[in-house]
């Protein structure tokens, strides 16, 4: 399959973060990759797309080998700009990462990282997204990229189920101390935001959001969350159906039909 | 109760749409209104945060009698400048829109008018997104202003379940035309992107993206896009858990533990 198989690799994290670069140079093993990511870093995006403002898009050169266009939109803009603009074909898998940071609970809503991939899987396109435990521009990869192979070989090997796509979470720990790959649910959790006010040199007043996260079920050990604290990788399968379909008929209960007033 | 339910009412159109003055308008019949709303459009920030610049917040003057604050930021933004800082206690109900134009199937996904109830639920509180099928500026919020009183003295009256928002569109024609109000699932259908390409004065490429809407599954009368085609208000009840439960036992079936290598 290799040389046929079309793989794009995108984040959130920007087209010079290192997780993208890990995440491209694994991907290699498994096919002809393309990069379409952001110009910058495009982090707590979402599922965001620029519809206000012109998309522009620059090709790369510093990508030994690998086709890479810089996109200043958000990932979901390069998801929709390398299927529907730039590759020649449609893509046989997306990976989106490996993010700086952990992606895992209620932080999966505000991730442009995990957004890419329910991107990808809206468009029938088996996709993954991965993030590591670790914040920081230089980040160790080592143990990452090893989980990394192994769950796209899996995920080729076994083909990701239609209208779903994996959100992975890796532990920050050197790959002896990992206990394994666990499959899980999203975690019930919560930011409890803060806004730590400043006053700017003119005398104006802003805030920077910050936050602590509250994990509401600290013992579930089904969840992504008690995974990663346990040193396991996470895996959770996730779909961009947001019904809840066990409260729909107690909302038929409701008076909502007869005359409106 | 008038009087002490406090309403937040937000949106992701600006806090200058038309919409988002008729939701006030009409949340004023059922407790004491705050508005919290962007500056100006958001539309399509879907669950976007704004982590990386600093946000300021305005205060209104232009609101009789109803306390309302500008905020740079994102609608998800709002919700949380206002849960978590603006105002003097947790809100008893957020109602967000009224949008300018619609946000069923799979647009939920890109909204910021549903991000906004989103994050409302995950918060615990009861939380509803309300759209109009028209763009204009200026649509008629006539019918619109009549069937969102009656959702909201519903969802005050019965209570919002715990953990699910509603996602409510309804049908841009007259109140005597509209069908009745069906509570649906989420329809599955996708957006087939267009890049139109043009050139600026300077001679450097750029796009927009625009899209049709593609409904796979138009025959499915349990689903939001057929209630709005038949002129039905839809309601559908969402959550913020993206795991595909069915999903778990089949991952856990491939090879991912033993030896990483």
């Amino acid at each position: 399959m290799k040389g046929k198989r079309i793989i794009l690799v995108t984040n959130d994290d920007g087209i010079k973060a290192k997780g993208l670069n890990v995440l491209a140079d694994v991907a290699k093993s498994f096919g002809e990759v393309r990069i379409v990511a952001p110009l910058d870093s495009q982090s707590a995006m979402s599922h965001a797309i620029t519809v206000k403002n012109p998309i522009r898009v620059f090709k790369e050169t510093s990508f030994n080998g690998i086709e890479a266009y810089a996109c200043n939109g958000t990932p979901v803009d390069c998801v929709k700009m390398a299927v529907h603009h730039l590759l020649p074909t449609k893509p046989s898998l997306i990976l989106s990462g490996i993010n700086h940071g952990s992606n895992s609970s209620s932080s999966i809503l505000y991730s442009g990282t995990v957004a890419a991939a329910i991107e990808g899987c809206l468009n029938g396109i088996p996709s993954i997204g991965f993030s590591l435990l670790e914040f920081s521009n230089n980040a160790n990869f080592e143990a990452a990229k090893v989980i990394v192979y192994k769950i796209i070989k899996e995920a080729i090997e076994n083909g990701i189920p239609n209208g779903i796509c994996l959100n992975v979470n890796i532990p920050y720990v050197p790959l002896d101390e990992i206990k394994g790959i666990k499959i899980c649910r999203q975690n019930h959790g919560v930011w409890r935001e803060e806004f730590e006010h400043r006053t700017d040199p003119n005398g104006f007043d802003y805030y920077w959001l910050t936050g602590t996260f509250e994990n509401l079920e600290p013992h579930a050990e089904d969840t992504d969350e008690w995974a990663l604290k346990n040193n396991y990788v996470s895996i959770v399968p996730i779909h961009y159906d947001f019904t809840s379909y066990k409260h729909i008929e107690e909302i038929k209960k409701w008076s909502l039909n007869g005359q409106f007033n």
